[in-house]
């Protein structure tokens, strides 16, 4: 029922081409680090989660390509290169903080211990790799059990760019949570914002809402307050891509937006995250670095040019929710409540 | 320095089709009521006055096509035909007033009038379309006027939609403010949002500021909030389709969500329009009705498919923004306060 953003088997990392989407289920085979980082820096692969995850196998893959083609040939050299990697695919995308809650595992679990030899290394690192792909699907498990407390039967819900399995390695943060309540046979209706501009909530939330038989309408970033307005939502259920001690959420561009409409509307408004999102190294939402991106990505969608060509555009992937304006933030350990203390 | 959505000489009218903007800048001779309303329906040209002056042009068009190939013959049929014809145009959309407003004043300045013959009824009917082209640009001006009181040097601007020389037969509206500033030596700087479904915020009104070498950026529509939050913003100026007897106002979907955010973070919101786009006849914004349009509007971005094909839309062309939210309505006539009583 839900389509897997990644796959691992054999030893072979395969993601879901997810630029192709909604017209090609393509699957891309990972065989080194660069593919790995191109993936992630373009979007192929996205979402908090599925970045931490993707880092560490491809990790991994990278790692053991080296040994394979012998170019690690000693633990000095695999130490080396596994500090290079490491630091490698840390500037692929600086805002989501699960990829660095990779990085610090593979670091303090595979790096800072003396191995016997190569062999042990490697499987070692496969080890980490692999819990943290296995722990993720678990996260979203019980993040779904928690959020779902909070969905009435016959809730209208809406949704803002992609939380499903494509954005995790499970069933999704706040998307799970739907596709839990719907498992439990509540009815539920969800809108989903297009989410300008690369469309991850038309191009991929409303695809897998269909793909799960959820019924569901789609609506453009700017239609939220109408919606609001027409009494048409119950409560907003969004994603995180880094947690500030304090309850700030850094999430996709337009979330801030659709916050403060929640309160003047007084819809309550939940962030939905696994603790690995969460960074208790920073006290608020102000030290969190913004990703901007390409202007091409506000001038045109794909090849469909909407702008003049050289016009000056803001691009931030991302803005800051304040902690106040959060009802809860939905995780696998529960549910928390104004004011946050992580 | 602004290039016109309309144009009318040697009794030929001709419009700018804008649903080629910004790559192409043809215009289209409109010689018949049919091609008139295809023109309205499909946003060749769109902006509540432009649609007013455009409907008003081209029932002059069709009845004197009608007089010259003998469709009509006498005073009697040129009556029918024009009431034939000014109740298809009231039909092409039904938010913007100033539509209305055009009908309404041939109807009372030609169809109730006992003419002598079919030319004079003819030279008539010119006369009262020209003269509500003349004076919409003359309600630019003093639009213009009045609104770059509130305007200091340095502001920066955002709006939304289009509300320039390519929605109006003069300078603008909102626009028509931020023109009017920088003809007084101000430097503006002006923030505007796409304005999905149809850009025509990046196809049109960066088109015009590009064109009239002003200081833009170009965002999508979700990230007002970032720029409010970076304190980016110093005031809005946006539209009005149609005002009601409180100053509730219908405007481009999108509307209503920046007045909240505008009253969050405390940034003045203004409706810029004439008092033509001032309804009367209603004492408030739930007497508005909101046309909604095709779903592929939204299901695709230009030519560009975005999501499933057959997912569900909710497509509002337009929002109502109630009078509370509003700072000030700056019409021909000055500046307008809350509480409003039109």
């Amino acid at each position: 029922m839900i389509l897997s953003s990644l796959v691992f088997e054999n030893d072979e990392l395969k993601i879901l081409d997810q630029t192709l989407l909604p017209q090609k289920i393509e699957y891309k085979t990972i065989t080194n680090i660069d593919q790995a980082i191109e993936a992630i820096k373009s979007l192929r692969i996205r979402g908090a989660p599925a970045i931490g995850v993707m880092a560490a196998l491809s990790i991994y893959v990278e790692q053991k390509r080296l040994v394979e083609n012998r170019q690690i040939q000693s633990l000095e050299e695999f130490y080396n290169e596994l500090n290079i990697n490491l630091k490698k695919i840390s500037q692929s995308r600086p805002t989501a903080v699960n990829l660095f809650y990779a990085i610090e595992r593979i670091r303090g679990e595979v790096l800072s211990i003396a191995w016997n030899d190569l062999t042990e290394a490697l499987k070692e690192l496969k080890k980490v790799a692999l819990s943290i792909f296995e722990e993720d699907k678990e996260l979203c498990e019980k993040i779904g059990f928690w959020g779902s407390q909070l969905v009435f039967d016959g809730a209208k819900i809406l949704t803002h760019c992609n939380t499903g399995s494509l954005a995790t390695a499970g069933k999704g943060t706040a998307l799970g949570v739907i596709y839990t309540a719907v498992e439990q046979n509540k009815k539920i209706f969800v809108y989903n914002t297009e989410t300008r501009p690369l469309l991850q909530g038309s191009r991929l939330t409303s695809f897998e809402l269909q793909y799960a038989k959820i019924p569901n309408m789609l609506i453009t970033d700017n239609m939220v307050a109408s919606l609001f307005a027409n009494k048409e939502i119950d409560m907003v259920l969004v994603g995180a891509d880094r947690i500030a001690r304090n309850g700030d959420t850094a999430n996709k561009i337009g979330t801030l937006g659709i916050a403060i409409l929640s309160q003047y509307f007084s819809v309550p408004f939940y962030v939905v995250a696994p603790s690995t999102s969460i960074d208790t190294s920073i006290p608020d939402g102000s030290h969190i670095p913004i990703e901007f991106r390409r202007p091409d990505e506000v001038r045109n969608f794909r090849d469909c040019i909407s702008s003049p060509p050289d016009v000056e555009v803001y691009n931030p992937a991302f803005d800051i929710t304040p902690s106040h304006l959060i009802t809860g933030i939905i995780t696998e350990m529960g549910i928390f409540r104004y004011p946050y203390q992580f």
